[in-house]
């Protein structure tokens, strides 16, 4: 079995997915679009998974939606832009409960089987007049114009609306996974389950469909670990948000069930989409000219890699450096030096792109102008080498511009 | 006792303390200035403290100084900049060497009684000729002048030299400690001794003289105790160099020696220097416009607050709203909420000067105008209130601005 089995989807999201509507429509939140959305289950009784933000200050979708998720059954996923629903106390959580008890009427299910999200800024009631008049007028239809509006109701600072979907023959029948992706600031994402959790918030958000028929805990345990390698390993500031969510669906329309056989080529499946919007996310980050992958082999374990890879993917000093073009290999020996793990400098290699900078601790003869070349590209490569091992770790980030900072210093509260 | 009794020196450095001379000259590793320094303790037979960077890519100076500060006595400390001398390999490590037998020789004492730094780009070998050439024609003097010509020769992309001195009475004499700090880019300094740590690389550098006389083993703890509250604390970027190091030279010439029963005294002497020269750092941060001191209150523990004060002042989101004056509270939240620290988000609150935004984990009703006022001056102390505990951090940061960004993306390899 090969990755090239997987078979993408010219255009499609998460009505990509057999047995999947949606909608979005303007509610008035944002200064301009549609700004609510809705995605159902026409069954009304999908498995649901969920992983929420780690951050401590968690915002009031993030708290009901953990309830709702921990039912049997889910029936869609509400959700609002322009304003994130946090810090805003028990009202927040009323707020956010009116979202559920508004697309549950829509979709004619109860509240508790409505997951819901909000993104935008923290501290701020919702203006639960427009919030209900968008939901009221939403349609829900499937498409790839459906998919488009309901990516793009759910952008922010987004540029451009992020969905993806993908299928592969699984036990002789045709499973798909169709998502969408929020967020390019704020984005340093690490989600995990409720459960798993001291307390709770937030703005990365992720909606995941499928029509594969999932048992629930398998459904939850596959989330975490495609997230863990996927949205976890992509940032574009680091800033972990309040909001961050990332959602699955499984419908089960396709009639295949996922078993401990067939569990690895689900796995590549649902992998594919989720890279796919991590990497739309990062080459979409604030101030962004490039897409950057980091790639960490050869550390003595994967947490070592993960820590390496995201630390040069949050450094301030590569980042700037990238946004320059400049073939500044210094800044990566410093920040994979700095990321906390115990490791032997002198095995130490670096690639940028195809051009070798680094070789087991000291710089190489390379050509200036071949390594100057290797950092034009809008998609680089860097390859990290640590001689310690086997373990590996992919993550995503973008450069860090003047941009970023026009974006972030004149957002104002 | 009181602080109060803690004297600035109008204008002082490394000779403000009795018993130290110092001398800078130009080699020609910057395109301009002085490039080389060097630090000596009249007797020759200082003790010294040494820190260096915890991260695993360490410059061949700051191997060759932990080997030379473990030794019984020190004499001096030979600096260059406008080049790390860092994976340079076993030719950086005997360039190290030599800089430590020229200033030997300079100054008449075995060569691994000195300590050597460098800071600058990464990745090539010294110029040897020309840090011959400039240790060779510095002449040691003291005073105000030779203060600031010996901290400026140690400037790389610093604006301002920067040192300082106070002294106090301690047991009826007359104690001073001076310093000199360098670094306001690739700052994130986290030192401990090099015998904790398990690999070794730094570009804060900080060089601290007292007249003291003070017995090695409590002259280290010394050090470690007031860097953590001190130098650990200041950031600018978060990018932790292969080089930094900070060395405190104890000459005894005061003739008071620290015991258990004056050692509190002398640490808030030593303290008041490092504060004022960790300030100094953040103040002069790349492209910064403000010096931002977090201030953690009411964690359950000294490490939670300092993980809190720390993650917020690496932000990128909230170094952003300070550079564009903006009272945004919620990215405040949100770092707090990220920094791995486990806490209840409802008795969270935070203050913007004197202006309380946000109690108890919510808003308050604070007048927008007196925030936006708050967010204006050059020194601007942001509280967070954790309701947690007793412990307390303070960090020292500074806005992130277009100017990082050129100053970054410009610095070419």
């Amino acid at each position: 079995m090969t990755m090239s089995e997987i078979k993408v989807l010219s255009s499609g999201g998460v009505t990509g997915t057999i047995g999947f509507v949606a909608g979005a429509a303007r509610g008035g939140i944002k200064t301009e679009g549609n700004d609510v959305g809705l995605i159902a289950c026409e069954r009304h009784f999908a498995r649901a998974a969920a992983v929420f933000t780690r951050n401590q200050v968690k915002a009031a979708p993030v708290l009901v939606s953990a309830r709702h998720a921990a039912g049997e059954f889910v029936a869609g996923i509400v959700f609002s832009a322009g304003n994130a629903n946090c810090c805003t106390g028990e009202r927040g959580t009323e707020n956010a409960r009116r979202m559920c008890e508004l697309a549950a009427a829509k979709i004619g299910c109860r509240p508790h089987e409505i997951l819901v999200c909000s993104t935008g800024i923290i501290g701020h009631q919702l203006p639960m007049d427009k919030v209900e008049d968008g939901i009221s007028k939403i349609q829900l239809t499937r498409g790839d114009e459906t998919d488009q509006a309901v990516a793009r109701a759910s952008m922010t600072t987004d540029t451009v609306p992020k969905h993806f979907a993908a299928q592969r023959e699984i036990d002789g029948k045709m499973v798909t996974v169709g998502g969408q992706a929020k967020g390019v600031g704020m984005i340093g994402p690490d989600m995990a389950p409720l459960a798993a959790q001291s307390t709770w918030h937030a703005t990365m958000l992720a909606f995941l469909t499928t029509d594969a028929q999932v048992e629930k805990t398998r459904l939850q345990s596959t989330l975490e670990r495609i997230v863990e390698r996927t949205f976890n390993s992509v940032t574009v500031d680091g800033d972990t948000s309040t909001n961050d969510s990332c959602f699955l669906l499984a419908g089960g329309q396709s009639g295949v069930e996922i078993n401990d056989a067939n569990q690895m080529e689900f796995d590549e499946l649902l992998e594919s989409v989720c890279v796919e919007l991590a990497k739309k996310v990062a080459r979409d980050g604030e101030g962004a000219t490039k897409l950057v992958t980091i790639e960490v082999a050869g550390a003595a374990t994967e947490s070592d890699a993960k820590k390496i890879a995201l630390t040069i993917a949050n450094s301030p000093l590569v980042k700037t450096a990238i946004f320059g073009r400049d073939p500044n290999w210094g800044r990566l020996a410093m920040a994979a030096g700095r990321a906390g793990v115990v490791f032997d400098a002198g095995k130490l290699s670096i690639q940028l792109g195809d051009v070798e900078v680094f070789r087991n601790g000291e710089p190489t003869n390379f050509d200036l102008h071949a390594a100057e070349a290797a950092m034009q590209p809008p998609d680089l490569t860097i390859k990290v080498l640590m001689g310690e091992g086997e373990a590996s770790w992919r993550a995503w980030t973008c450069d860090f511009s003047y941009d970023y900072v026009k974006i972030n210093a004149e957002y104002h509260t």
